[in-house]
């Protein structure tokens, strides 16, 4: 570590927790420094929901040394008896000073429990030291926590003239490996990977993690696909084929539709899918009310959406869309080839729909745009 | 300068050179700095077509001290009696001992003459230093040199998602003033501006460089202002109104078109135009047969075409656009909205249209791309 500042062990503790990225789902991703005389006693991160907390694992590394350390965790050490009791009460009791929080729990109902207990034991506490890039580690915690819906991320590749297929759909590969892998690594930190029932017949897209497409050691590519996203389908008129490549894979595979139809419904659920019945809204399925679905149910975190125009246009005139990843391929498809987003309605200048751009680099031979639609309402 | 290297010298000659990058045309770009014992003694560069060259400009600089100098010159000296008579042969009378050039004339009919006369008067001659970054400094010269016809620069505004416009054409503006500034400096440095009529009968556009869009210095700018390029309008048909705006412009507009039409010919040229009869190609203008005009008559070394999708795209079919300067606003315009380039018979992956990328960087809120087509053929 170069520097012993208050910011570089709490930057440590970041580092930390994003090694839980692809295995913390549904919990959000958090790590613990602990320091004594500005050296590093113990360290920790949360693994896998159902093991220990980040402060736990770093108590345990630290043992007697913990007694007067300071604890950086990136997260409000919780207060509640879960599996493995409350992290507050561990740090109280292993005679932890001081605790540096970057951000408060984001549950509204728990927020501030967690430091208050640790406050009425006479643990000093401080929060919001590197706040912002907390906040980021756990974008879809964070969303479900406090709006009770998942932080969704459309990912589309696409020419550099704006076309993500041929008119006849045909789109294998527009992009490159290198942009490839970085989908993959997208699906893998994601809760679940969403798309319509269009891309599923046109593709027969399978929506897994591939181990050997992330780009990561065998061992740790192995581990993080043991867990593969929730396969959600928007399926308004439950079209799905039985045959579907999808519905045979590891993991589940949800459809959301509108159509009350009990021998397709049934088929579907005999042929490996889980079907879910949601309100209508213009005859199609009432896409707020899915991912409201999502977070309550299914605890949803980061929703990844990969589809096409409609679905996708659909989605960005809703206003449910966080962050767009475009992957741009240095080549062009012409006017006739398929568009990113179907946005019927838009006839007129003063209606376009303004982005802030967060981010361009290069990823192999193509581009990655990270950019994030502004709120009109 | 910081260091007297040879490629510091050259270097000095280039930003020389760039001086003239609004101005010298149909003239190159040249710079010429006169180096002895280590020391800058005269610098020049080309102004203005009529005025005198590069190294003339340093010679009257040095005075007496080009006596057994070293001319660093980024194009390789002119050995015929133009208006200011052979700069090989000025170079000789002054004593300059050795003579290092960036690159040799593009024109093969010339090629090697300056370098020749020099050698046979005793002087010392060296090439290719820092020839790529001297070639680049003049794209169209050498183009319209070895293959007969302008450097053909493409720039279009587009949205995120690939548009041009709205359906109905509503376009202004897409992107901001800072994207508006370097279109304007791309129209100064050309030696012409072309545009399908189409364009010019929606828009009205004056296809003019404005001095006070420059974002130069006032007394600069007007004097860049000063020469207008030349402007194209493709005309298939001759449907340009006689009332466009850019009749009325200071400059020359030449009207390209396949249509006989004695009436309607006589009655744009009563407007301001000037019309060209060129052979058709499929019922439009050979535009390549435009481009070989435009070179051979008209002396354009570099073209900028501001175009809608059905020209860019008959022109990047044609295999005639050299580079893309696309200027990407953060905004999305939906798949109703107009493409970038109209590409018929573009059915199938595989006949996709690869480019190169060189450049991508931030234009105020905006992103401007650098990319040349991979030749196909």
């Amino acid at each position: 570590m170069a520097k012993a500042t208050p910011e570089s062990f709490m930057a440590r503790a970041l580092e930390l927790a994003r090694r839980g990225l692809y295995t913390t789902d549904p919990n959000p991703r958090v790590g613990c420094v602990l320091v004594k005389q500005r050296r590093v006693v113990g360290e920790g991160w949360h693994v896998r929901a159902g093991e220990p907390h980040a402060e736990i694992h770093a108590l345990q590394a630290a043992g007697e040394a913990a007694r007067g350390a300071t604890a950086y965790v990136t997260l409000e050490p919780c207060a509640h008896h879960g599996r493995t009791g409350p992290c507050a009460q561990a740090l109280i009791e292993a005679g932890v000073k001081r605790v540096v929080v970057a951000m408060e729990d984001p549950n509204p109902e728990v927020a501030g429990r967690g430091l208050a207990m640790l406050r009425e034991a006479g643990v000093a506490v401080e929060t919001g030291l590197l706040e912002a890039d907390a906040r980021r580690l756990n974008p879809g915690f964070v969303s479900r926590m406090t709006h009770r819906r998942p932080f969704v991320r459309l990912k589309m590749a696409m020419s550099l003239d704006g076309r993500t297929a041929m008119a006849s759909g045909e789109s294998q590969w527009i992009t490159g490996p290198a942009a490839r892998t970085q989908v993959q690594r997208l699906r893998a930190r994601s809760s679940a990977v969403m798309t319509g029932v269009e891309s599923v017949i046109h593709d027969d897209s399978r929506l897994t993690v591939r181990a050997d497409q992330l780009g990561l050691e065998a061992g740790a590519a192995a581990r993080v696909a043991a867990r593969q996203p929730l396969r959600v389908i928007v399926d308004s008129r439950l079209r799905l084929p039985l045959a579907a490549a999808c519905l045979r894979e590891p993991g589940r595979t949800l459809v959301a539709t509108c159509a009350r139809e009990p021998d397709r419904r049934a088929a579907l659920e005999a042929a490996g899918a889980e079907v879910l019945v949601l309100p209508a809204r213009e005859a199609r399925v009432d896409l707020a009310a899915l991912l409201r679905h999502l977070a309550a149910e299914e605890a949803c975190n980061e929703v990844l959406l990969e589809t096409g125009a409609t679905l996708a246009g659909a989605m960005l005139d809703a206003e449910l869309i966080d962050e767009m990843q475009l992957f741009v391929a240095p080549t062009l498809l012409g006017g006739e080839a398929r568009p990113l987003f179907a946005l019927p309605g838009l006839a007129r200048m003063a209606q376009q729909r303004p982005l802030q751009i967060d981010d361009i680099r290069a990823v192999g031979r193509d581009w990655r745009i990270i950019a994030r639609p502004e709120r009109v309402s």
